[in-house]
């Protein structure tokens, strides 16, 4: 239904000169005054969808929350500057915590990695009611002397870069997930980046984001794709035949990677690749193309078309 | 449960240089290296407590959702500049209505309410699962010159002034209200304001929240307050045998009135109350004094202690 209704909105919200790509990227970029450029994002998460109350500690669902904004900052390279935590608790509680409780776990949960990523939790809105938990996080990010990167800006030719290895979040790091807050501000401020998004629905499908609103294609170089373990450990868990080949599908499509996906013209690409500026690796995992639509290519070097399989918020 | 949490947030939550208020005012205060104040409010609306998915049709709690939003940026008078809707939507949607028609409905009350008081819809997270539905809101606005007015700066003396009616706003107003951003605006601009809040948990509570916040008590004159017809049906409706004592109750302790109560010196208030400039009844409801907590004003012309028994938040 997500799809369906964001084509409704494109067509019944009006565009506004004081904000833009809210409704298409990770966040949305207001412009005050013609002064400051601030970044908005907003995620809402829902007990069963997002995470699992009584499976998943409380703690890490506050943490996931936050997270999950961090990286949607990250993405355009924002400064975190303020979050705003809203929650509806179960009446009764939950986890055997009472409402009290189980607010007090969550904010446990996210205020150390709000004192990490440097963000102030500066207010919200906490109610009870008959209903599951639900999560709603807005986070105010502050662009640099770069501005914003957005998913639009890339070029044909572009290398594509992902950070970290991808697939098989559900086993754990979609909750202790590290948002590339300070990775993605090192680079764009070093480096001339043309765009860049997070990976929160799996690479194949924010690939093609990130390609679509770049107005060129993207090809996956499967053979280069950052598998994680995790995605491996799935694919053994599931009985698969061909381990490689079902955790390389975790890899592509899974979500809640929380990774950067970044374009960048090859002489830079090349730069970050040897210059090693962050702690964490760093994957040449394919280009963008002139040839609108999202390709793989195999390791015999041919191109053929990759669905965009990523997990759709429902 | 929200008392007892806000007190623990005040205990754990750190204190930021860049974000003030949020925990205590209407909205947080975010300064942005000195320049811009923005003004930051969220509110979490959930069905069965601030609304009743199946009795009020959902473009009415959309613009509810809206309205109470702008109602806190009027409190600071602060100019609406963007909004991001989130929604978290029963699976099988609700009010005869499919998730994707639920969604649009909510859209349909909110969007001329955006374009009414212009305020750029800038995103949000819209997510189906397994619950009742919950709408949470924040809003941005940004400070005039003369900055964010807050509930702190009220003085023993200053005049306490209310727009419009209170009371029974159950019957609709709660649903229907007009946010004072214009009248917050003018009156921010032309006067020389202490203090302000909006009245969304009944006057008795929210001008004991402005007057403790400003180091102060206040005293309501009780023949003075403006009484809505709605709580003068309901206290018909009540059957009850003193129906305007109950009615002044409704005045007194409803939620939900989204009207501004403003402190200002008397020379001002009288200014304000002598030159109409504003198109809204303002009433000359009470005063700050000195003398800590909250009083009544019988019009006999003592002081009695006047209990806060406005509406909390559950």
């Amino acid at each position: 239904m997500e799809l369906e209704f964001i084509e409704w909105l494109h067509e019944h919200v009006p565009s506004d000169p004081r904000a833009r790509l809210g409704l298409t990227d990770d966040a949305a970029i207001i412009s005050l005054a013609g002064r400051d450029e601030i970044v908005v994002t907003t995620d809402l998460l829902t007990d069963a969808v997002d995470f699992q109350l009584g499976k998943h500690e409380p703690h890490r669902i506050g943490q996931q929350a936050l997270g999950a904004n961090l990286s949607d900052l990250a993405a355009m390279a924002a400064k975190p500057v303020a979050a705003f935590i809203s929650l509806a608790l179960p009446r009764g509680g939950g986890a055997n915590l009472s409402a009290l409780e189980l607010a007090i776990n969550l904010y446990e949960g996210l205020l150390p990695l709000a004192a990490e990523y440097d963000i102030a939790i500066a207010g919200g809105d906490t109610n009870t009611y008959d209903g599951p938990l639900v999560l709603s996080v807005t986070a105010l990010g502050l662009a640099t002397g770069r501005g914003p990167l957005t998913r639009a800006g890339g070029l044909p030719g572009d290398w594509l870069l992902v950070t970290g290895s991808l697939g098989g979040s559900i086993l754990g790091h979609m909750l202790d997930f590290t948002p590339r807050v300070r990775e993605a501000l090192l680079l764009r401020d070093r480096y001339n980046l043309h765009a860049g998004i997070d990976i929160s629905d799996g690479l194949a499908l924010d690939a093609s984001r990130l390609s679509n609103a770049s107005g060129c294609g993207a090809v996956i170089y499967l053979d280069h794709v950052p598998v994680s373990r995790d995605a491996v450990r799935l694919a053994e868990n599931d009985g698969a035949e061909d381990v490689s080949a079902v955790a390389l599908q975790h890899a592509l499509g899974d979500g809640q990677d929380f990774e950067l996906l970044l374009a960048a013209p090859p002489d830079v690409a090349q730069a970050i690749l040897h210059e090693h500026p962050i702690e964490c690796p760093v994957t040449h995992v394919g280009e963008l193309i002139k040839q609108p639509g999202l390709w793989k290519r195999t390791d015999r070097g041919d191109l053929q078309p990759l669905e965009a399989t990523g997990w759709r918020h429902s």
